[in-house]
């Protein structure tokens, strides 16, 4: 199976990134992340893009916050998808970091998620990889499954709770 | 080759939607356009999204405007990837489409585009499909080297304009 | 009397139902809850709507966050009157919850109410009730002057307090 | 059958209203329509709104734009459900419309729709009415059968140009 | 000297009001206090509106949170000059009640002062009333030299801690 | 009676100004209109509001666009009341001039009305030199019911055309 | 005297870019122009950084539209000033663009000048090289000196016009 | 070397100016901190802008927040290069300071940097003395390289315990 990169701008951004690692572990899906700044350093942003088919990458998850370039700049060196995370950072809620990933000149995509969305950019990924592989397609419809069932349970819950 | 499919909320998000028909049909990969409504066909919109996997297709773009659930009500039913096209209308320039395209919550991503960027969707969805397919990958990338030629020709054209 | 539904997309968004259910239960008017996700639980959140009607339901309330598509969903499968409450997340304070709820398409109405308001939902379903049940018009009007008053007491309050 | 009251800030907001009007017309419910304004006539627009219930009135709509007060003074004089049309004014695109419209204190709800969404205005006002009147509820639901034929047959004319 | 009447929309706007009073009464103004909602006692806001002249006010501060209409209810029924301050709530950081005071249609104009801006409106309704009160625009002076003086000398005392 | 300043920071914003200019002429109001800069003719922005209680000015308006100073700069220099009117601009509809002219730090108040609000400017000013002027304070409720009788004349033509 | 580079990410940002352009022709400051795109020419972007100050550059423009990249690529690789110039697109007033520009993480600044502001870009490259460069201050003092004439002529015509 | 000015307008600034003091310090850049708000001493603000120059200034870093109108006052009255530093307060996030900061009209530039962003305020001042300053230049590329070691670093240790 391919391997997703991720790649965040900085160490803060960690937290957010760990779901995203923790969602590609539960489905057993190769990965390898990585500390790459758009701005700190450009070479090695560029570098990982530029060689990231060869080396065995499906997709690239690319997280960052403020004006958050990196996603960008990953995807102008790769033609490999790449989803983009919007960090949300001390200021601005995230919403500075959403329009700077997702408003992306025509020829250049990246696939934009929630601000924060990590679980999300996990699990495109996985449904990108899922496209040629019934297995985990069938794995992720299980999840699915899964997850209606807690909201179905909590339904349950409720109902006991509030309706007599 | 996989089918991407098309599906806009409206036939006014057409002109919109064009751009990334053009954009599939000049990398010779296979479509089908829909016109279902999340709102006003919701349950053949379901239907299309349930059975996607099984007609052959390998991704499906959503174009909606204002409270724009397609790309979500699509997304709620296959396992498939989802590419958003949040539409701008007539009032808040398509600011409301983009939020209620991205922000999707844990477990069912949408891959989000620019407002109105329906040629990424159309390349986005290309990338995915080249993740598995060498010659797809390579045609993209002669894209963009034709682009990039293009924007190199403006430079020369503008520097001999404005440079002495 | 017809029931109310309350639907929500997320057991999380309860803190935020509860005053709904308080301010029905204050007023008499019966009611029952559920979790039902218009992403994660698509069919029984349709199958709700669609049987509502039937089922003795007077209106229905859903409450959901971030792209929140539950109460168009809902509203997509019924003619029943729908109140949507755009909660807010930890991102955004709701504003994506407002207007992915709000700026419905002509033809699907969605009665959207402030962000988090759900007292403000609850008194408008007993006020879509009262319509045709002068009985509880006549509760609202007193709950409007207790109210008054509550305003009134405050303002001699203040005023012994400031004034003199 | 109860009328309809519907009231405009000023006449400047007529060619929003009367989309509203002809929906309303289209359902043979009977309505009226007003120029009130919050500010300018605040005792007129109170005097209705006190009045509307005995009037013979099921619900009200108020559309209005800017610092748009109508929807929230007539609600606070009536508890018959009021809905609110937030008007797009040269500048803002209407959001300021919506906030002033849709952000109402608990105790004095108002069903707020879409900027410049007249056509739902008139629906909700409908399904309000059709609570109670079986007649009128399969009048709307025919009228959704209509639209969703209508969505369908746009699918069936793009799929005829664009897919082969 | 005229009296300055201070309408907040629920006592829960006391701790920003608080500060006009204070303001006030270190200017030796005289004032009034009042809780008088628009929506939830609107005759009494009115009756208060409609007396203030005669009543000995010389300008209204109106003090409100979220979809604010306080201010342009007063100031519908009075030709003093109505002051509002937008009260930020717990949502939308005081946004919507800025842009429901500022954009006052044209006829009814709302002086209106910064979120929150409690201390200003006291100081725009001092200013209003030494337009024709000298002593009072000389006590107004005073205090911007003791500001600006306060200023300078937080200025020395950074000099002396950075400067060298 | 004590004369208007009018100051506009480019002779770019006397659309929007004439309006205040009329307003205030049809009142019978005294002004006097000048074009200073915030920031190209500081000197004489400063001036004109050091000097203006001396030379008979009872309030000032300054109207700006975009990063909109001039009501700011007025007001530091003057004790008078200051009124600010955000003109909008080719970008950003002028939500930069009303944030930029509102949200004053303690102690320089600006009373800002509504975005290009040159009528409400004026009719401030008139309120304002109404507080000790019986017979202007007349005038103004003249004007309002004889805008009240506009709205109504209105309401008439529309209820004979659409109400039968 | 040192060159002022000028690059636009694309050559539809030219009518905006050309404003700098002329700017800096009057000051008979050199300049270079080029076209390059962060993300469809990213190599030739960070070449044209790498090399810019041994190129005799003193400072670069970088303009730029929608998820603005250009100016933090640039700076990313160069320690010359870089002052960014967000261009307005067709959607969001090129608020994306400011955001996309201004909100540069900690270690690379970039000079951000208002939305489509390519005269102050110019202006603020000339006052940078004037840091060291007496005669081009002065230039610059005299072109204030000139607008500030011109504020006071247009003042002179609107005083001639309006006052008596 | 030539010295910094580091304007705040209030003492409240200090916490987030003193990362500028820091970041000069750092780089033994001289520079001299004052306190002078462009509301409350006016006439500070302007004088120290007007002296800049002469007194051996290369630049001015002024920070404030809410109208911020610190950076444009001082730019008024000088042509040294004026970084702006939009500073975030109780309310909005900052988004009004760094409208008021960034939107300056044509002829007075102010490089804005990020809300808050004082590290990259003072950066930038370093970069503009560096312009003719080779040894200040490597000292800026050296910082850089730590920078960019450090991230690296960090990729280092996310590798070691997340990739296997």
């Amino acid at each position: 199976m391919k391997k997703i990169g991720i790649v965040m701008g900085s160490a803060s951004d960690l937290p957010v990134v760990e779901k995203a690692i923790n969602t590609l572990k539960d489905l057993n899906i190769p990965y390898e992340a990585h500390v790459f700044s758009a701005h700190r350093t450009p070479t090695e942003a560029r570098d990982f893009a530029l060689g990231a088919r060869k080396a065995g990458f499906g997709a690239i998850i690319a997280a960052a916050g403020m004006a958050a370039h990196l996603a960008g700049a990953i995807a102008a060196n790769t033609t490999l998808p790449v989803v983009g995370i919007p960090c949300s950072s001390a200021k601005l809620d995230g919403i500075d970091a959403l329009l700077s990933t997702v408003m992306m000149p025509s020829g250049i995509p990246v696939a934009t998620v929630a601000i924060d969305g990590a679980v999300n950019a996990a699990l495109l990924c996985a449904q990108i990889l899922a496209v040629e592989d019934e297995a985990l397609a069938r794995k992720l419809m299980e999840k699915r499954e899964k997850d209606a069932a807690n909201v179905l349970a909590k339904d349950a819950e409720i109902a006991a709770k509030f309706n007599n």
